[in-house]
């Protein structure tokens, strides 16, 4: 039990308690790079353009390329999704289905969706779990997609992906002894909840030089280790495409984390919100962990399994609507109901990012009125995505200093940047006396200049865990291709500098 | 440090990860009885019945009085609130705006909001606190209700008000030695959130032949013990107007309650979520604890207060689309840093729940082309929930054995059930078989009897916390007029037969 603090006398007391001071270590602790320091020193600076403080930066606006948010650069929505959705808001525009030259399948897809509500209405609670019309589409996609059933009863939308990640981290990751395997790098959401929770990632090293693969030997070594230690292992995180890695795991490697899981019993989490984004889909496709598992004889019916996806990602990106569901496999009836406990505490995901998920899981299909049009939209996005991809690594990998593996899939690069020791030392020191920047590792002095001198915001690898020694940082291939090679241009007169600034 | 459990072996083990054994005690032991067993019972039966296994059951639907989610209740939205959703969700509407007869001010307030988001689109995620122009559509708002400036900083826009209370509570409530003073009978919301982040909750009891109002003396008593078991208070939690019991705070009361914050230390948080849910306005006003704190010379300027609000409560209850905001008074810029990192690592409220945050505080003013038809069907809901609280007030106090205080405000009847002690311990005796009901208390088993014999979903008062030896239950007051008379009617039979069962 940590030490009681006293707060407060019979006296008026004029400190203040609401202070990380009488928070607990986990809130106090918790990372997330993200939305972090640069990304809110990138909002200062674009609010100080806006007030028309031009002279102190030499850009005129900033690049932001810290987070995977499509609809942030004029990537507009899908026109079937948003018919639908106001159709779901207003029901009374069904009416004028004809006169708004809506298709018949806006209309009938909105019309089930309000089946399934209460009063038709998409302003009362739902189940916890979420509407079942909704669970049912996700059921039939998991069904098309790895030719096995799926089970209403074992799914849970969620807002995001990220709700029915922190249900999971809650359950698993809440003490000390617990142990949670996280990838290297990762997406901080994970190191996050579990730092919040109170538990202890347990971090296994992606392999750059294999593109980003997880080797096995490294997650059992990891196990060992974990164990060695006193950590009961309850959980092993992938993320699949990976983020920030762009690399998608083979079948071969998925089977072998499945086998490691069933040998030292932990459930394994799949974050696999980026299965849509796949650019090599014959060479490199998505395989989802459910499928390996199901058509896997020795493991099918025993080794526990949750899988996560989001309606933010995808071709469509629809991040505002925190849209997302959770699928379980395997899982105790008890461990269920404890989900369904944390569901029911936030009462139910909201209803348009509900709307959204049946959407992502039931598109329209051939001889659907909207197909046509939504199938020319989603292909332009998507092979403007690829193209950006590919555009992306090239050009990164022109910058001397920088070089990056294929982005095969998700929607960022993570590319190595080759940072000497005298320099990193000496460009750490230049900032001894900059309170933003005392005790940050040099690729966050890197991404802060970066910032500062060609208003660019990517992330620094140590956000999301590097190996000692070798830097990185984050950036998406979101931006339009003018902008991207705007980035890459500016990046390799800045890299340059850099390293020559800090030499001497 | 809890004790290491290892799982699993070198060899295959049958033995599940996911289970309660393996979990925290935080999320093994909350507990969140609006959606418990109770209501999980409820629905059930209803699938049954909707199965056509109707001969199993004396009755022919379920009348679920179990939560505040008035659309569920044929309580249809406000015109004005969907239309502008709609024109936000799929901005082409906006040009057809004269052909579907949408008034002027929908369009204009549709484009203020897209013209807040990036590039026009609210697909995209948000700063993580919230759209800026909807934060200052709810700062003006409180300078209107309040008097008192209120700044965009200090808001944070959530999904629901329940997020914004977890991140609170997240804050000041995870550590055994942090107190948490709560009100019995509460909003379970709040006792299950410092259960699952590991707080101690400090409970203060409503006095109940005061019309549920809180004694200042009780609450002192409660600091003090507390103090002297070694905790440190670190906020109280007032639910005004009261959830269950429909109180209203006078200021005097939330005066003194300002008074003892500063005498002894504590944040407040002032859940104020069915502030428009008043229905004795000249005797019994709403008053926020902003309004009263900011006029208070002695302590302007110094009581640290965070308050809620939601879109999902008062008069158009929009429960599914998860709104809400919290706003922070006298809060040091490194305890708001705690609350933005934890409202970053969710990313961001959804949007659709932004934008009705929006319009709840900006509603149509005079003048405004939508306010007439606005103003019609707020009204006209509004006196029905008025008329359906007297009702339902009036007829539970004549049902022999069950007694009412007034409702002045909020959703919800709390009414006192008299059950002799002989009839308590008889009737947990005729359940000693049943799982289901093992260990409950005999309030349990009175609405789970309601549930089994009439159809109607009440929660009982041990989910609320009620003093030892009184019987409660908390019904909503939302079921159309008609539902109320037959549950009311249903009701005083069945308490009759309850108590006469179990008196021999």
């Amino acid at each position: 039990m940590a030490a009681v603090v006293q707060q407060g006398t019979d006296e008026k007391s004029p400190e203040k308690v609401f202070i990380p001071e009488n928070m607990g270590d986990g809130v106090r602790n918790a990372k997330y790079a993200v939305r972090g320091a640069i990304v809110k020193r990138a909002y200062e600076i674009q609010a100080d353009l806006i007030d028309c403080d031009k002279d102190k930066y030499p850009f005129s606006s900033i690049v932001f390329c810290n987070i995977g948010n499509p609809q942030a650069f004029i990537s507009p929505p899908i026109t079937f999704h948003r018919q639908v959705l106001a159709c779901t808001m207003y029901p009374p525009l069904m009416k004028e289905a004809k006169l708004l030259k809506f298709p018949a399948d806006v209309v009938t897809r909105a019309q089930r969706i309000l089946n399934s509500t209460a009063h038709q209405n998409i302003g009362a609670y739902t189940n916890s779990q979420g509407l079942l019309t909704v669970r049912q589409s996700v059921a039939a996609y998991l069904k098309r997609r790895d030719g096995f059933d799926a089970d209403p009863t074992n799914m849970f939308l969620t807002n995001g992906a990220s709700a029915g990640i922190t249900y999971c981290i809650q359950c698993l990751g809440s003490r000390a002894s617990d142990g949670i395997l996280i990838p290297l790098p990762q997406y901080p959401l994970y190191s996050a909840q579990i730092t919040l929770n109170g538990g202890t990632a347990v971090p296994y090293f992606l392999d750059e030089n294999a593109d980003w693969s997880a080797s096995l030997d490294s997650i059992e070594a990891a196990v060992i280790k974990a164990r060695g230690d006193g950590l009961a292992v309850r959980a092993i995180v992938i993320i699949n495409p990976g983020n920030p890695t762009g690399h998608c795991f083979s079948r071969e490697c998925i089977d072998g984390i499945i086998a490691l899981a069933a040998k030292y019993a932990f459930v394994v989490l799949a974050d696999e919100v980026y299965q849509e984004n796949i650019y090599f889909k014959d060479s490199s496709p998505f395989v989802s962990f459910r499928k390996c598992l199901l058509s896997n004889a020795d493991y099918a019916s025993t080794v526990e399994l949750i899988s996560f996806h989001s309606v933010s990602k995808g071709i469509f990106g629809e991040c505002g609507l925190r849209g997302g569901y959770m699928e379980c496999v395997n899982i105790d009836e008890s461990g269920r109901a404890m989900l369904v406990k944390l569901a029911s505490i936030n009462l139910c995901p909201n209803t348009p990012g509900q709307v959204m998920v049946d959407i992502m899981t039931a598109p329209p299909i051939e001889g659907d009125e909207s197909y046509a049009q939504f199938k020319a939209e989603y292909e332009t996005q998507y092979e403007s995505l690829k193209e950006r991809a590919a555009i992306l690594t090239r050009e990164l990998n022109q910058i001397k200093g920088i070089s990056c593996n294929t982005v095969f899939g998700a929607m960022y690069a993570f590319p190595s940047v080759v940072i000497p020791d005298a320099v990193a030392e000496r460009a750490v020191a230049a900032y001894a006396g900059d309170a933003r920047l005392t005790g940050k590792p040099v690729d966050f002095v890197y991404c802060w200049e970066l910032l500062e001198k060609c208003g660019v915001c990517v992330i620094p690898g140590s956000g999301f865990g590097q190996k000692e020694g070798s830097y990185h940082f984050r950036t998406t291939l979101l931006p339009p291709k003018k902008q991207i090679q705007f980035v890459v241009g500016a990046l390799a007169k800045f890299h340059e500098l850099f390293i020559e600034t800090y030499s001497k």
